[in-house]
C-alpha cells in the first residue's frame, strides 16, 4: 500500500539548536468496516493488510470463526471515486478509491450481525452488570474453548518466552523509523515467529494477525503464543480468546479484567516480559515451571 | 472510589526463581456513557472521575462546550442495584450499583445527539473521504477556534516545555506501583502544573481533563498546555482542539492525521518531547525560538 509512513517537516530542538528536516512518521487513517454494505465500525489505522484487519475484527465480534464463513472483501468505492480489489488487496483501476472503506461479504447461511441489536447486547450485557458480565459475554460468544486440562498440550519454557521481545523488535522494522506504532507477534510454544504486524492501534495489530490466520483456515490458534509490544488490556485478552490464542505475553502490565477474564476462560497471561524476568497472572499450568526453582 | 489499583496474585520468574505473591494492578472496568437515558459510548476506563470523564467525552463529541449546557451527572442503577450520586460523585446509597453506568442530563434547550445520525454522519464524512474529511468532520463542530495569528497570546519557553516530562512524572502516583496507566496533564505556558489525571486508556485520561474543567467553567483552556505520555494519535489532537487547547506535547510519537489536523487547526503539537530535545511538528509560532540558534 506504501502508506505506512508518512514524510512531514519537523523542526527538531536540541539542546537549544534549532533545525527544520523532514521527518518519518507513522501512517493514521480511518477505516470503516462494512459487512454486506452496512457500517459496522470505524478505527484509526495505519493502512495495510486492511482486508486481514477486517477478518480479524470480525473474529473478535464473533462473526466469524472460519475461512468457510467469508465470502469475499472488497475495498468500496470512496466518496469521490470507485473500484474494487479481490481478497488478495489488489490494487484496482478506482484511482481516486480511498481505500479507506471495506465491505466484508459473509458466506451464505451465515448470520450478518445487527449492528443495533449487537449495540443493545454489549450495552446491557457488559455494563450494567460491570466487570463480571463481560466475561459471560466474551465467554458466550467464542466458538471455542482453551484446553485448560492440567497437562495441556501447549507448554512454554520460561526460556522460551524470555526471547520473545528480542525476536519481536527484531522483526520490527517500521517502529525503528517512527517510534509511533504497537507490534503484535504471534509465535509457536518452540519461539518461531510466525506472523508479525503493526499499527498505530494495539487492536488493529492483533487484529490483522488474527484476520490473516482465518484467511489462511488457521483458525483456531490452539497452540500459538500471542505476544504485543505494550499492555495487556481486557481487549487484547479477549481477542486472544476469541482466536483460540492459549498465551497472551506482553512487555508490560495488565489490567485487573485482563487478569480476571484469562482466569476465566484459562487464558496463559503474562505481563513484564523482559530479559528472565516475567510475570505469570494466569493460565501457570502451559509454563514449564517444573526445572524452576520454587519459592515463597 | 478506591478501585484505581486492585490486588491479584502473581507468580513471578526471575532468572528461573519463582514466586508467588500478591501484586498490584491498574483497575479496568467498562463505562457505560448516556445522554438522557440513552446509551451513546461505552469505553474501558480506570474508575474514577467518572463524571469528569463522561462530560469531558461529550466535549470531544461536540455536544458540551460550558458548564451551563450540563445539568448534572448520575449514575444509574445497574442491574443489581439502585442509587444516584450527585456531580460530586458522592457515594449513593444503592449498595449493589455497579458505578459503571451514568447518564449525564443536559440543560434545557440543549440538543440531545441523535446516535444514529451521529454515527452515519461520521461515517460518511470521516471514512468516504478519507482523511481530509475527518479534519473538516472536527473544525465544523469545534465551538471555538485556535487564534493562529503570529503574535499568538500563549508562547512557550523550549526550557518550559523540556521540564514538563519530569514535573509529569512526578506527580503520576499509580504509575509508580502498577506501570500500567497512561497519564494527561494541563499546564499553564509557564509550565505550573493544572491537573493531571491517569486512565488505562490515554483517550479517557484527556476526557477527564477536559471534563474537570468543563465542570469548573474554565471551557475554552486557550493558554494551556496539554502534555499526554504516550504518543500523539490524530483523536488526542482532536480532543485538545475541541477543548480549545492550544498546545499538545507527547512524550512519543505523533501520527501523520495528528500532524495534518494540527496544520490544519493551528494546534502547536510537540512530540519526542526528552529533556532538552523535542521536535515541533506544527504550530511553531507559540514556540520561543528567538533566543535559540537556528540552522538547516
Amino acid at each position: 500500500m506504501g502508506r505506512v509512513t508518512e514524510r512531514r517537516r519537523v523542526i527538531r530542538i536540541r539542546d537549544g539548536a534549532v533545525s527544520t528536516r523532514p521527518d518519518t512518521l507513522v501512517a493514521e487513517e480511518p477505516l470503516e468496516i462494512r459487512v454486506g454494505g452496512t457500517s459496522l465500525a470505524i478505527t484509526m489505522r495505519t493502512p495495510g493488510d486492511d482486508f486481514a484487519l477486517a477478518a480479524g475484527f470480525l473474529v473478535s465480534e464473533g462473526v466469524l470463526a472460519s475461512a468457510g464463513e467469508l465470502a469475499n472483501i472488497v475495498y468500496c468505492a470512496g466518496a469521490t471515486g470507485g473500484g474494487t480489489a479481490g481478497p488478495d488487496e489488489a490494487e484496482s483501476g478506482g484511482g481516486s478509491n480511498s481505500y479507506n472503506v471495506v465491505d466484508v461479504r459473509l458466506a451464505d447461511g451465515v448470520p450478518v450481525p445487527d449492528i443495533s441489536l449487537e449495540r443493545h447486547v454489549y450495552t446491557t450485557s457488559s455494563c450494567g452488570l460491570c466487570g463480571k458480565a463481560s466475561l459471560d459475554a466474551v465467554r458466550t460468544t467464542a466458538r471455542w474453548a482453551l484446553d485448560t486440562s492440567p497437562d495441556a498440550p501447549v507448554r512454554i519454557a520460561p526460556e522460551t518466552l524470555s526471547a520473545l521481545p528480542d525476536r519481536l523488535r527484531a522483526a520490527q522494522r517500521v517502529f525503528e523509523r517512527t517510534g509511533g506504532l504497537h507490534a503484535a507477534a504471534l509465535f509457536t510454544a518452540d519461539g518461531e515467529l510466525l506472523d508479525i504486524r503493526e499499527d498505530v492501534g494495539r487492536h488493529n495489530a492483533v487484529d490483522k494477525i488474527v484476520g490473516r490466520a482465518l484467511q489462511q483456515g488457521r483458525l483456531p490458534l490452539s497452540s500459538a503464543v500471542l505476544m504485543v509490544s505494550g499492555r495487556a488490556s481486557f481487549e487484547l485478552a479477549q481477542k486472544a480468546v476469541m482466536a483460540g490464542i492459549p498465551v497472551l505475553a506482553a512487555v508490560s502490565a495488565p489490567s485487573s479484567l485482563a487478569v480476571d477474564l484469562a482466569v476465566e476462560t484459562g487464558l496463559t497471561l503474562v505481563g513484564f516480559l523482559r530479559g528472565a524476568s516475567m510475570n505469570v497472572y494466569a493460565g501457570e499450568h502451559r509454563i514449564a515451571l517444573d526445572a524452576a526453582a520454587t519459592t515463597g
